[in-house]
């Protein structure tokens, strides 16, 4: 199906936007007047411009408080369309969009909406343009799909036909179905948004929190279902208002918008992508770092052993039981310290979780960066993490071990300290989740390509209260919990640095990682006694079970499935380690202890 | 009355909570639980540092799901709470806030939460501490105060009391004239926020948008007054969460937060406060600046004349009718360039005016700068601006101008270019407006600034759209026009860019004016011919009156009251002029004509 992005759902001007939408595969542009009437470029210049990067114009937006008025009333508004009709012409659209109107002077009076609607689109017709009638869902009369189709069916003309739009019709909880019921030749245009589930004023919903298909509570798939069946064949177009992407740089958001519409059509059957391949497990985590000694202090205390150097570049493996953890200290580096730069996904299918990511816009990355290495499947993240598509140990496929050739095969190298490997291979070790820091205006862009990509499940969105601002967090993961990402942003586009990237490292005794982790001579994040104070308030322990955690700086945290435990390194650069006791049903990461963490993290850093 | 804040309301540490509350001059904290919980300090120390800053701890806030439980469920209940008693004994808080159940457990049963709450108070009393009760809006089965209160009173022990809180109350639409009914000595705790008036899920609405009495919509006076009929006399305490000043400094909003409780006791009367003097026009505007050229050259263009420079500074008063403008090339100019810097109003008594916003902690400046100035009032807005009370040729109070001796008692030095007096007189040039860019943390602070200092009265907030976010304006203005300030903010706390600071002269013949502006060298912001075939298509004109327009970038609105047209000069560091032609009855700024200006202004800047 044809695709197709209104200009007010992309920040800049007009060009940026064409720009943008074109970029990203669309194959047209509604042109909100606004952008137009703010605009260096006539229109026929626009119109040349669109030619150009492959776009065609599919409506010019929005009309409005044109009918059920007095006569005198109505004789200005024809005056105002036939210029809008003559501007549309030099514009080469010809679909225009007429809201229903808002306007005191409007009457409740169908009769007089439909004979006045016939009216316009006689005059539309003469310039070769449709009328497209919408009902908003803060119209004065005329608030439903079903009623403005009722007035478009009575004033029977053949340049007058509907526009849905399904923010409007799902806002107000009405019934989809009924769509089946309009000629599939009458619905001139389709315009889609999504939008969170929250209970607010309807109109301002609409213009500040519509967000693209699939980032809201909205079943947008289930509406454009009930569309297709009508034999529509017009372009799914996106129309969003969004106080955050009106902010955004174009290109990513345009990006985004288009991925939304991809599954969209795959949801509906009307594209057939790639199957999703859901990583099975976290076969590493890289660090990129400008030096590698605190970062492998750390590692070393946490009982990491380095295992094997990449035999190319300067990236060694760190290792403990199931976690590999990549420390590189390679031209990507950068001097504000240790960063989560990467991370490999164990996939069942490398080839074809890549192939769904590229068909999903994800950015491809080389498969070889020089010619011996091991080809890897990678993509990029919307937040630039570089995603490797892998396999650990499966003959069938390439390792990507291969390119540390002291691991393949052999036994690991020993422990720079020392520690004998046996004692590593007691605590199976394995990462947890991953905590990422977001963009702060792509967050919801972030859970999207996550779900669409990777195919994993994002949860409830929390607030978290950190002492400078509300941040945002929301998981994704597997169902089987074998690949946990934390999605975090700040609570200001200014605030990178409350928050950072960590590691969570699963343990099956977190008093006993943590003891040992001291006695290498790691530090904890100090947690306040105040907090104990709380935790004994709320929870009944066993013997000794409080006063340890106490000691030793363990959070604790209880839901329906059972327990979790879990403690803190201090901060390298922008990254950090958590250790992790879960119990088997516990589904969360700890949230409630969150603002303890965050508050520590704030105390422990330099005076300001 | 003592005033009191609870610590969620301000940003930050604890400890910079309380610095904050402190300065800004509160007697009174409430201590959040989560505030002592992540903090290093032990509740000794707390109560220590409260002590130090003088402040008391009148509130211990929240306990939560306490009330009509099983029996099982409340032994635990009573568990917590004993901690939390002993917690409060040492932090030296005497009242707890118990807030009404939100919990599955809890029963609809009035009696079991009359009388389980009385065994908490006979518990908390133990340790001298009482038991404050409030509805919460969105309670499970006690919701409102009067609910509340009924149970209370039930439940008929001496150590319980009820909450009131303003949010709870008002939000729900109850008529609080029923406080009345509640012996004053039962109410142990007065809770105030306000709200901006937004149809929202109320939960949401009061975890992220309350804000400070006199910043919402709701008649919190109205409230109080009823509270005292009864004879409370605790604290007037705020609480109020809100995602902005979360991440604002605490010192500013302490400031803020203490002046709504000076404005709100101003208002029931419980405080005599120097009355308000509203200032009756703008003596002057005055722009700092690191080179006074590019200014300069757009004055002169405008048809000021230099009349006369300060005897001490480097400080040029530009005069034009009964605009004057002062050019300051002194120590405080920046390298980012020209800006406003300070506003000299009209003041029928400047001292007086001082005298009310010093009461109202707006920081005073010094009269003199210099031994031989003239002593002048003045006091610093939110944003910085400096705002001076003046006199301008009234013989009983010192003239601001004596200190430019070309000025008074002579005639107005020539023009630098030489055009006459008596052209400059024909058309009486006055500022209309002035614009300010606020800092964005600091928005809703600023009208209630300029409503409580200046007398002056706030309109509605307007969302415009500049090609990069969403800008929010609200304009402040005395009865007469005389004086109007527009309060603009950009979309995110890093925009401060998208818009600068603009001053607005009024012009009887905005048509004569930009001419004379473009014949001397002016150049005025292009406005885009789309603006213009819109503008013919809405509007009808006099003969050649639309093409002049669009010959000379003239902008138009019209409301009910008559008609604005203007113009824009280009911008000179962070500021331009604008050049208004307001018929007497309009009442706005131009508002639909700004996302033209914003666009013309990104447009207009060197490619990114």
């Amino acid at each position: 199906m044809r695709t197709s992005i209104a200009t007010v759902s992309l920040s800049g001007s007009l060009t940026e936007k064409l720009t943008a939408a074109s970029r990203a595969g669309f194959d047209g542009v509604e042109i909100f007047e606004n952008d137009l009437l703010t605009g260096p470029l006539a229109p026929e210049e626009i119109r040349a411009r669109c030619a150009d990067l492959g776009l065609s114009v599919d409506l010019y937006q929005p009309m409005r408080d044109i009918e059920a008025v007095p006569e005198a009333e109505f004789a200005r508004n024809l005056r105002r369309a036939r210029h809008k009709f003559e501007l549309m012409t030099r514009l080469g659209a010809d679909t225009v969009l007429v809201c229903s109107s808002v306007s005191p002077l409007a009457e409740d009076d169908d009769d007089l909406a439909a004979e006045q609607l016939s009216r316009l689109a006689g005059l539309a017709r003469e310039f070769g343009v449709r009328v497209a009638y919408e009902a908003l869902a803060w119209g004065r009369h005329v608030s439903t799909y079903d009623h403005a189709w009722r007035i478009v069916e009575a004033a029977g003309h053949p340049a007058l036909g509907t526009c849905l739009d399904s923010f409007h019709i799902l806002s107000r909880g009405c019934d989809p179905q009924g769509i089946e019921d309009i000629p599939g030749e009458k619905i001139f245009f389709l315009q889609l948004a999504d939008a969170p589930r929250i209970a607010m004023d309807v109109l301002q919903w609409s213009r500040h929190h519509r967000c693209f298909p699939g980032q809201g509570g909205f079943d947008v798939a289930g509406l454009v279902r009930h569309v297709l069946r009508t034999g529509y064949d017009g372009p799914l177009s996106l129309e969003v208002f969004n106080d955050v992407f009106r902010q955004a740089e174009a290109g990513p958001t345009a990006v985004d918008a288009h991925r939304s519409l991809l599954l969209l059509q795959e949801a509906v059957g009307a594209v057939e992508l790639p199957a999703p391949v859901v990583p099975t497990g976290v076969a590493f985590a890289e660090l990129v770092t400008p030096d590698a000694e605190p970062v492998t202090a750390v590692l070393d205390a946490l009982g990491f052993n380095r295992a094997a150097r990449h035999r190319g570049k300067p990236v060694d493996l760190w290792q403990r039981g199931e976690a590999r953890i990549l420390v590189n200290t390679g031209p990507a580096a950068r001097r504000d310290g240790a960063r989560l730069a990467a991370i490999g996904l164990e996939s069942p299918d490398p080839a074809g979780a890549a192939r769904r990511a590229e068909v999903l816009l994800a950015p491809v990355l080389p498969r070889r960066r020089a010619p011996e290495d091991t080809p890897l499947d990678a993509v990029a993240a919307p937040d630039g993490t570089e995603l490797f598509f892998c396999a650990t140990g499966r003959p069938e496929l390439p390792d990507w071990r291969a390119d540390f050739p002291d691991v393949t095969g052999q036994e690991p190298a020993a422990n720079t300290t020392g520690k004998a490997i046996e004692e590593t291979a007691r605590d199976a070790t394995r990462i947890d989740h991953l905590s990422l820091t977001q963009p702060w205006h792509q967050f919801d862009e972030a859970a999207l390509f996550h779900r669409a990509v990777l195919g994993l499940r994002p949860q409830e969105s929390v607030d978290v209260a950190d002492p400078y601002g509300l941040l945002r967090s929301r998981a994704v993961s597997d169902d089987d919990g074998r690949v946990r990402i934390a999605l975090t942003v700040g609570a200001a586009p200014t605030d990178d640095t409350a928050h950072a990237q960590h590691i969570a490292l699963a343990t099956d005794d977190v008093v006993t990682a943590a003891r040992r982790f001291l006695a290498a001579g790691g530090l904890l994040l100090p947690v306040p006694v105040n907090y104990y104070d709380d935790l004994a308030a709320r929870y009944e322990f066993a013997e000794g079970e409080w006063e340890t955690y106490r000691e030793l700086g363990i959070l604790y945290d209880r839901d329906a499935g059972g327990a979790f435990r879990h403690c803190y390194t201090r901060t390298i650069g922008r990254v950090f380690f958590e250790l992790v006791q879960r119990d088997p049903g516990y589904r969360g990461y700890g949230a409630p202890n969150a603002p303890v963490r965050l508050a520590a993290q704030h105390a422990g850093r330099p005076p300001r």
